[in-house]
């Protein structure tokens, strides 16, 4: 064999399959209670209006463009209905600020391709999404810890990211409902982030995945909004929002989008253009149609059945996991946040869950930037009934118990 | 406004609008026949094989799968029946060997991030494709010129990758009509080629996505192809064979794929996993189902119509052309290039023909990563029918004919 290695570029090395993912292998055992993913539950998807909008595609006039190469930007009739979308949520917009990508992983991809040269930092939460991670690796940043509740000085990260070798290029975070921990940025905490921001004169990237899916408490503004109010155009702000149809409708077809200022929307579709010419004509030509019939219909449904599934889930830790642990309340999203005592381990937890409980979850240590978090975990309740999650929840919780009384 | 170009990596800087994609915004008017665009004749489109695919995979049991999120290597029963393909192409392989990517695009993207670090070298023809080119320019590297008919040492190009401030990575080429030029590179060539990686260890990315549309003459192996006839394994081979569907099936649905030793093809996973985690599901069904169907009679039939365009456009560059004025004769693809005379300029002759003659084309220049080459110009026959030609190819030439002679 040829030695590969010495071949490829620096970069590559930081590619490394992700333990997760080897672990997650194991889940096809039908005897596991799996709250590992963080998919979207197929029983909820539009299919039947999805099948209608293929079938409108192929007998109406513009079957030739639906198969045909497109524009970079993305399809002009979903990037205006997105326009709506956007202005309903505080974010007043034109065409020139919407740009359509292949899911709001490309996003991530192509910001940090932007943004970041070897050595540069980027400020991320501890946790964050471990897909943020991945995708930003590719470039070979440095991370720094952003803390919207915290008070770290501008001045403190500049002089962290010099001695990195570069410059801070941006602050990254999901600001509802984040992969992992379920947690929502407060507006004080939006604003600090914006605060920070405008200092150190970065970008924000505003991974807005979970929005659509809060079950109760008041909106927050998205950081964007809140930009957009302050300075009084999108052109002016440095708020880059991604968002998602994958946990709405649904993500096999590859559908997401980029909301930000002209200029940089200008860069990202001559890297898209470069990078894979285009997204599926023929998706986002579906996605729009499922959207105009009925994305808020949608939306109310899949929220009544996940808001009760994590109603089961805060039930059931509550009844069974032991003292010493706590766990995050999320008000929507996918996901709660375990904190197991100082000293246990996530990953050892999970071997040995998947050998004796038979309950399946991420182990957090691989959402932290700096490898910590050993003693935290992630588990996703969208996937789950009631059943499964009493089951799967208590399977859990004895297990705990053992091992922090042994 | 924000000065975003501070905060850009400086690989951005390399990331500029295609002066041919702006002139090209002039073919909306429609006294214009244009011979500018590469792309397929959606007239030529397995529309209503792919209307039953759709509605197949809505009405089958698969449904969920085809919305879900999907494993990063592509959909393997797709895979499988690309084992086959190769195959018959004398490339026998397995799955290992087999990914899927959003369009044979974003396989060079993919290919460029994986092996260049800034100031590496990739060796490409003078003139290449130009998608290549912006491709592999996010990742900064070096170009030097490939000749698979030449004799240039092997020690001549590390020389010359050294003083650039990096190593050769690769020998990037499309073997069989390639865009722009249409040409084949014959055995020979390709042998050549292949020893010349041998020699400086580097790998070779075949650009495959005309392949199919061969029209006479014998066809020639891929230099995978050759490279596993010599070395008895794909796994240690150094070529990578990036395949298409959007010249023979349509590429609205963004499906194209790599074919190469595992070693390579992993990395490319995981890459692929960071950056857009899959390509679309859906699509991917979709592909295999009209590709199972009739593959090969969508082929027979593209070519028909598509070696008739090019037997019409001969033909008539034969009649109209000044002397002076030289041209290839491709024996498949969809291009056919043009050289004038020393010192005359295409991109000066487009200007005057949007004008005057009223026929669109695309200058050479940008495909020569040197910059030379400003007296080529490159026409396409796929989307023109015989009136079409004969009107455009007389009007251009008697265009040229007044330029050489004034």
């Amino acid at each position: 064999m040829l030695n590969w290695d010495t071949m490829f570029a620096s970069r590559s090395s930081l590619m490394r399959a992700s333990e997760i993912r080897e672990l997650l292998k194991l889940l096809d055992q039908p005897d596991i209670i799996s709250f590992a993913g963080g998919i979207p539950d197929p029983a909820l998807f539009p299919a039947e209006e999805f099948q209608r909008a293929y079938a409108d595609i192929f007998s109406g006039a513009a079957v030739n463009s639906a198969l045909q190469y497109s524009v970079s930007e993305g399809y002009k009739p979903l990037r205006e209905w997105l326009i709506g979308q956007m202005g309903a949520l505080g974010i007043p917009c034109g065409l020139d600020n919407v740009f359509i990508v292949s899911g709001s992983q490309q996003g991530l991809d192509y910001l940090g391709k932007l943004f970041l040269s070897p050595n540069d930092t980027a400020l991320v939460t501890w946790p964050t999404y471990l897909g943020a991670l991945q995708a930003f690796n590719a470039y070979e940043p440095a991370y720094d810890q952003l803390t919207p509740s915290g008070n770290r000085t501008p001045e403190s990260y500049r002089v962290a990211a010099a001695a990195a070798g570069g410059k801070v290029k941006f602050a990254y975070l999901s600001a509802d409902f984040s992969n992992p921990t379920g947690e929502t940025v407060d507006l004080a905490g939006r604003k600090r982030v914006l605060a920070l921001a405008e200092e150190l004169d970065i970008a924000v990237i505003e991974d807005a995945a979970y929005q659509s899916l809060r079950y109760d408490g008041e909106p927050i503004l998205p950081i964007l909004a809140l930009e957009i109010a302050e300075k009084g155009h999108i052109n002016d702000t440095r708020t880059i929002y991604c968002g998602s149809f994958s946990k709405t409708l649904a993500p096999g077809l590859r559908v997401g989008f980029i909301v930000a200022n002209a200029p940089v929307i200008r860069k990202l579709v001559l890297m898209k253009q470069a990078a894979d010419l285009h997204s599926s004509t023929i998706n986002q030509m579906a996605i729009l149609d499922v959207a105009v019939r009925g994305f808020d219909t949608q939306v109310v449904k899949i929220k009544a059945v996940y808001s009760h599934r994590r109603d089961c889930m805060l039930a059931a830790l509550e009844k069974y996991m032991p003292k010493g642990t706590s766990w995050t309340k999320p008000e929507g999203g996918m996901f709660i946040w375990i904190t197991l005592p100082e000293g246990m381990d996530g990953a050892k937890l999970l071997a040995k869950s998947l050998e004796t409980a038979k309950v399946a979850f991420v182990p957090g240590k691989a959402f932290f930037a700096d490898g910590s978090g050993a003693n935290t975990f992630r588990v996703s309740f969208s996937c789950a009934n009631e059943q499964m999650i009493e089951d799967g929840i208590s399977r859990l919780g004895r297990l705990i118990t053992d091992e922090i009384g042994g």
